[in-house]
């Protein structure tokens, strides 16, 4: 019996110090580096994959995160939480790391993306029901801030195209009212706010420059980019690029692009034409139209590698299965590529060696080498749409 | 005896599960996010201390790094390791998680500073003694190839200006020889080197643009920059900015001023003069010089706030005790910083709202917010210098 015991308590013993091993080795940084992770949305089954793109994997998948279509995402400032932000209301804290979904609310009836403060600390959402936008703590999600778009008689306004600026401020546009408004979320609970009326009609979706200078609203209702120069709010919105839009509805638009890509290479940007089978040209030294270039479709992102050397363009319906690599130096057509049916999204690795690009009726993710412009890679997943690495984190108004 | 059998197992038992569910919480993801780690280098300690900069806290302390005079940092693309670029020709590769030396080899006799691929998978060691580069595999830090840098009658020449380039390149000028070389590392045991000759007399410092485009390198024994763009090598190497430089030495140069941080808001780069108490305006359009803006002293480095809108310099003995801020499109001194003796290095968090310097003769860290231009946090370290954030890992060129 004493042979037994003492068997039993060295067992026991042993079984402990390999426990605490693996403890302490968990708690004094075991564990893995985040600057290669990313997420895959996948829309149909409101789940996300977690991705690394040293490797090129998919690694955990995370589900319940409701309705996806259109879902957006930004990065805690350590890069372990996704911020997702679903169409019907939701807001989900997903650690990236565990894998799981870490805090989740429904704070809203319709919204239509969010953004994170340039400090880490306020995660804002856009919302078309009801219209405004809420302010919520990054770490608990506990409500900091509620700015209903109140606009005329006391309507709320839908409200679009919100992005996190420099100084701690958010900027965004209400559909309805043809208003943009600065949030300067310096005292959070009392946030600043600085209205722009009569900006255009229906602005549909903004964007803000890679330093975070200037503002553009894409507007539905008429022609030209309404323009805010967040050094100059003083000097209100302005339109630029007076022929950029719809031009009368010559043209049944299948999709309206998004603008979040806007692509710049030196003093260059390329934006996407709306309904046209075109690539803007824009010297941003002056805001004024440079050249137009032909592509297969009505383009929908207009993505420039990190480099700024080339210009990756997807288009909508039916020319969705097709990638056009642009030269940013000769403005050519360089490469056509057909990754497959319904060409969702792309995203570039920090540094630009490849780029993922989600293939929806395929249900893959297909990973591009950005200098032989040839597959390199080949993933499952299901009905995948955004992809979003966490490089993001340490971008202005991504 | 059954009966002490049993419970024998069941604790066992028990243990392993408890064992078990450790060891899942390790590998399935526990642990930080490496998103807003740093470190920072204690020259005369031969150690570095780990940063978090959500907190404004130092970590761990990792010694036994060597000679760090004059040392760098480059992260691997996950952010989990930081490679230390000694001057006594060591390279190191610190565990910033666990607060280790993971690897350590001593590579050459006295090297000056590395770079990481675009790809992530190799560090290049420059090197003074001997002369050349040595490329290291990033995960086990094996040889992978040897580049000396052989001019003349078989005479090694010191390497300087070492950078990564777009197409897993790497770019750097030769001392002694006069030259730059571009190392093309698609097949990393056989490195195709392009070599251009007579780019001007003892190149010592050198930058990349932060598109990876254009490479420039000061020339210690005449005027001008030597300029290589790298989207068209065929090119060659030109002058720039002839002005650029001692000028005949008709000032004493205490500290040859690093050319890492070019300041770059718009199309304007903001330059640190050779000698002179002055910082150059460079428009990026042409190359060249659009202005001139009288400083405190002799500048080191003209660092740009990453939304642009604001440059930092700090100051060659005797005034380094000194910053002064720099707004970017009035081009006046908006403010003069006193920090304190030995002021060594300035490092933006990534979207720029806190900028960490550190303050050598004082023995401290000090962090002051962006917005404000005060200081918000003094963190003690040991004769801190070089400051260097995890989101480096995401820079082409850094």
């Amino acid at each position: 019996m004493n042979h037994y015991l003492r068997n039993c308590l060295y067992l026991a013993a042993l079984v402990a110090v390999v426990q605490l091993a693996v403890t302490k080795a968990a708690f004094a940084g075991e564990g893995i580096g985040t600057g290669d992770l990313g997420v895959v949305i996948e829309r149909a089954a409101g789940s996300l994959r977690v991705l690394e793109t040293t490797n090129n994997r998919l690694v955990s998948r995370v589900e319940g995160l409701g309705d996806l279509s259109h879902a957006s995402v930004v990065y805690s400032r350590d890069q372990r939480y996704a911020y997702v932000f679903g169409r019907d209301g939701a807001l989900s804290r997903v650690d990236i790391l565990a894998g799981t979904v870490d805090k989740r609310i429904v704070q809203s009836g319709n919204s239509i993306g969010g953004a994170i403060s340039q400090d880490g600390r306020l995660v804002a959402v856009s919302n078309y029901e009801p219209g405004g936008v809420r302010v919520f703590d990054s770490a608990t999600l506990a409500l900091v801030a509620d700015i209903p778009a109140r606009y005329g008689d006391g309507q709320l306004s839908k409200v679009i195209g919100l992005v996190d600026a420099p100084g701690n401020r958010f900027v965004f546009s209400l559909w309805d009212a043809g208003e943009i408004w600065i949030a300067d979320m310096t005292r959070p609970d009392e946030p600043r706010i600085t209205r722009f009326k009569n900006v255009g009609r229906n602005p549909y979706d903004a964007l803000i420059t890679p330093d975070g200078r200037y503002y553009l609203a894409g507007l539905f209702g008429e022609d030209g980019l309404a323009m805010l120069d967040l050094w100059h709010p003083g000097r209100g919105v302005t339109r630029v690029l007076p022929h950029y839009g719809r031009r009368g509805e010559k043209l049944p638009v299948y999709k309206m692009p998004h603008l979040e890509g806007w692509a710049v290479a030196g003093t260059l940007a390329f934006v996407p034409a709306v309904g046209a089978h075109e690539v803007l040209v824009i010297d941003t030294n002056t805001w004024t139209e440079a050249g137009r270039i032909d592509v297969h479709g009505q383009p929908v992102f207009v993505m420039a590698q990190p480099d700024g050397r080339r210009v990756w363009v997807n288009f909508a319906l039916p020319d969705n299965d097709t990638v056009q690599v642009i030269d940013t130096e000769t403005l050519a057509v360089e490469r056509t590529l057909v990754p497959g049916p319904g060409v969702l999204h792309m995203e570039f690795e920090p540094r630009g060696e490849e780029v993922w690009i989600s293939v929806r009726d395929r249900d893959v993710v297909k990973v591009y080498d950005t200098g032989t412009l040839e597959p390199v890679a080949e993933l499952k997943a299901d009905k995948p749409s955004g992809i979003f690495f966490t490089a993001r984190a340490h971008r202005i108004g991504l």
